[in-house]
């Protein structure tokens, strides 16, 4: 009798969930539930930097999203049954911090905090929190510099103590009210197995590490005199935050009777501690030593995993090196790219505004598929959105150098796709110069999935071979091997997330394979990138150009300064 | 009485005549004639270099624009009368040589040739000889340097024996049944005065001087044993080039009865020796000591004059020097950005094509003059044509940094707008660093006159007052005050082009003044302007990136070649 298992993934904009047979990774399940609160889920005010969800939607969104899935199972599979299903595993946006009661529950949840954006979750891509993040930065730059060598040198404005602190300066209220803080991908298996009373609750080792500054290296969260440096109501705080983290080999309960009313599984199957869904979408493609998986979307997350036996050399530029937050027994290793699709969105919504976007993007690819490689005379830095790895720099712009009287809009965007290649180039050299083999390269992501000829661009400029996950919901799926390693073999599961990779994870049959000519040619292209990298990029260069774009952004806050006085 | 003079002003697409009043230059005729050849009068083959017009046009549209002009004034002043019309100057494009045969017609008068593009005038824009140009400036840079001083460094495929050399190598045949070669500058003064006759005609020395390596220094045009090493026929047809070279204030001859009976003109008043189109433009526009003359179109001219008597250093970068080539008893320095209009026409059809072109232009601008300075972020190079002066270098080509995900096309707009100013700013400064200072600047051309933001911006950026000229047909203008000139003031005309100019040339009321505000930011931008400007385009930077957009250029061209084959 099949086996299955559940991955919910709770994105931006909506709830997934798939039903994965374990035997073969086949998923024989679907659905997505949208969020209906705010604009596609997300709670916006004036402030633009403002982005918040309503916890009431991962509640309505979790029991649809599971009934949903079993119904289409049963369609698929016409034997299914809700007793086949023996373990669920969870994976979610983050850092999405949320404040809870004592008893866990959502401040939202109350009537004083109803409609109060502060109590709500405070959504990965809020960046309200500018200001605190530098204030954290540059404090632990000076009495905590290993806080934030684990996460690339720079705590963000998206990260759990820079939101915490914000709210505590600009919304005492939510904050005094607050027992603590939670994250969404530690929320969610709590509400599932009715653990969420702090005390109760197991939180996961993956948001709490690259996220939170957590290591068990200095005894957990930063300290208490650290974070009295910035407030001591957050030194308290501190207190009540999780005590109990587990990597995604644990369950953080069994499936409540509550939730088992509610959705028609049985009481008790396990629910998997929770993680960040890139992740998860790590371990659905197939991540382990040697691999690296490229989640590739409107930004990337690159990933690979060392085991922890081995000597790690500390790399410089990545996000974040934190144990098990991958998976168990390795180091999680984190990269990424700020802007990839994005990028290519910004070209076609803002500067070729022409239809739909979805079709403009193909005409594009259609003619920039014409072009040969170094045909158009361009070339381009794809920092548009800053750079994350290897420079860890939100304060550079994007570059493009070769335009004649006659570069056309297709020509622009192939040397865009080209940048973002060079750009994920330099993080695979990273790893290598820092030991660290990449022998295997998986992609996932929508972007992966649908631009074969960005595929043959990258595997031409890397010369190396792109593989593309054969699952294109590699983060749900992720969380539901987390589901079955956590039931257990006995149970019809696994023992080992390698096992459990091996059974249902796999690639697609078509493989990128880099081209010889175009090879030749990219190697020249990318000198010559790399030259423009570090000569605007970085403090070493001998011309002086690093300061470049940080004056023009200089003078452009002072112009818009100038322009609300 | 009033008197009147007429300039005729022989464009790329058409010929105009304007007729004016000597007294205070009011434009009492006017007319354009549209050549009928080829494309809106361009002569195109399957070969994208070549560009040629065809002489019929020039006889034709001669007359027609004359008849034009004189019945035009007589519908604006009712007593206008043909006997009032006291003198004739002529511009033209150029360089745009015609082999012509010993009388003087045209080769493509004659049955043998009346449809060979090799037969009819080279237009200026024709870059069919670009190795003839590489190979007559590595000969040149070798064994006669002073030749290239005096162009600027560079002889370049439009010039005159460029474009002789390519036909005696790729067409002998017209090359060995033309008698001499003639630039159009010359051949319409000498049609009209029947002086085609190469022993008999009146060369100017505006085109000679600055196309033609022509000067009184070292003899007239290049020697033979220079042309010889080129090719020895080319030295053997020196000997029938024009052999009496004179300024603008010498009539080449007056009218003939024949031309007079053609367009009811009298026959003997005056034919000045005519001039390239942008310097009589200079002289239309009030060009004299201190004063720069900017002629903004696809691409600028600029020009200043240095009285002869004066000490003059050789000021590097400037596309030339040459003695009486504007205003007699002057030098002329023509310095040159490659491209303006052209930048901006780019942006608008190739990247943001929307509508027709004069309304996506009028709508960027409207949301560009929104803008402040600064506050887009951005900076660019004006280089997508090369840079002309002060680094006369073609293989240059565009470059934008500060890009964002939320840049928009009027930004962009904006931003290629200010790197012109930038551009012109270089040339200012080039100017002044040599001693030759710039009090005062006139505008003309048809980017200055419709554009009030752009002409801000240059105001802004120079920190210096923007005029503009009064008349928008200076070049014919300039031509009309060189026939008032020759006609001297016992006619009714003047003695002097000083005289002349302040009684028929002007500004408009509006002048635009540099603001503070603005002038403080663009002085920053400027300063990293100059930094980009020095890096990617001077071989004395140290980062060494001069190289790249050559580099990117070599990639280019072999992509082609591939392509190609």
């Amino acid at each position: 009798m099949a086996k299955y298992a559940a991955g919910l993934d709770y994105g931006t904009n909506s709830v997934r969930c798939v039903i994965a047979n374990v035997s073969n990774g086949r998923e024989v399940g679907h659905s997505v539930w949208n969020y209906r609160h705010g604009r596609s889920g997300v709670i916006l005010t004036k402030d633009p930097n403002l982005a918040r969800q309503h916890p009431g939607d991962y509640v309505k969104g979790t029991e649809a999203a599971i009934k949903a899935a079993l119904a289409s199972a049963k369609r698929t599979v016409r034997t299914f049954k809700a007793g086949d299903l023996i373990g669920i595993g969870v994976d979610t946006t983050g850092s999405t911090p949320m404040p809870v009661d004592c008893r866990g529950q959502p401040l939202a949840f109350t009537r004083d905090f109803a409609r109060a954006p502060d109590a709500m979750a405070w959504l990965w891509k809020d960046h309200t929190s500018v200001s605190e993040a530098e204030e954290i930065t540059s404090l632990a730059a000076r009495v905590r510099p290993h806080y934030l060598a684990q996460c690339g040198g720079t705590y963000s404005s998206e990260w759990f103590f820079s939101k915490i602190l914000h709210c505590l300066r600009t919304s005492p209220k939510v904050f005094e009210s607050a027992y603590t803080w939670v994250e969404l991908a530690d929320w969610i298996p709590a509400m599932l197995t009715g653990t969420e009373a702090p005390d109760r609750l197991t939180a996961g080792i993956c948001a709490a590490g690259h996220k939170g500054m957590y290591s068990q290296d200095w005894g957990g969260y930063p300290d208490e005199r650290f974070l009295a440096k910035l407030d001591p109501r957050l030194a308290e705080m501190r207190r009540r935050l999780p005590k109990r983290l587990r990597s995604i080999n644990t369950a953080a309960g069994g499936l409540s009777e509550h939730w088992a009313k509610k959705t028609g599984l049985y009481a008790g199957i396990p629910v998997a501690v929770g993680a960040l869904d890139a992740h998860l979408g790590g371990v659905g493609a197939g991540i382990g030593p040697g691999t690296l998986v490229k989640i590739i979307g409107t930004s990337t997350c690159d990933m690979m995993v060392v085991p922890i036996k081995r000597e790690l050399a500390n790399i410089p530029g990545l996000c974040g090196i934190v144990p098990e937050s991958i998976l168990p027994g390795h180091f999680g290793l984190e990269a990424g790219q700020s802007a990839v699709g994005d990028i290519f969105n910004w070209f076609v919504d803002y500067i070729r505004p022409q239809g739909r976007q979805a079709e403009a993007h193909k005409e594009l690819t259609k003619q920039a598929a014409r072009l040969r490689p170094g045909e158009s005379g361009l070339l381009a830095l794809d920092w548009n959105n800053g750079n994350r790895t290897v420079l860890a720099d939100q304060r550079l712009t994007g570059l493009l150098v070769g335009q004649t009287l006659y570069t056309t809009p297709a020509e622009i965007y192939r040397a865009l796709i080209e940048a973002t290649a060079f750009g994920a180039l330099k993080i695979i050299s990273r790893f290598e110069q820092y030991g660290v083999r990449v022998r295997r390269i998986v992609n996932c992501g929508g972007v992966a999935d649908k631009n074969p000829m960005l595929m043959q661009i990258y595997a031409d400029v890397t010369g190396r071979e792109m593989m593309v996950s054969r699952s294109n919901q590699t983060c749900a799926l992720g969380a539901a091997i987390a589901g079955a390693v956590v039931a257990g073999k006995q149970a019809g599961g696994f023992n080992s997330f390698r096992a459990a990779q091996k059974a249902m994870t796999g690639t697609k049959r078509k493989v990128y394979r880099p081209q010889n000519a175009a090879k030749e040619v990219y190697k020249e292209l990318y000198e010559i990138y790399a030259q423009l990298h570090d000569a605007f990029g970085t403090v070493q260069w001998k011309g002086g150009l690093h300061k470049v774009m940080k004056q023009l952004i200089d003078i452009r806050v002072r112009a818009r300064q100038r322009l609300g006085a």
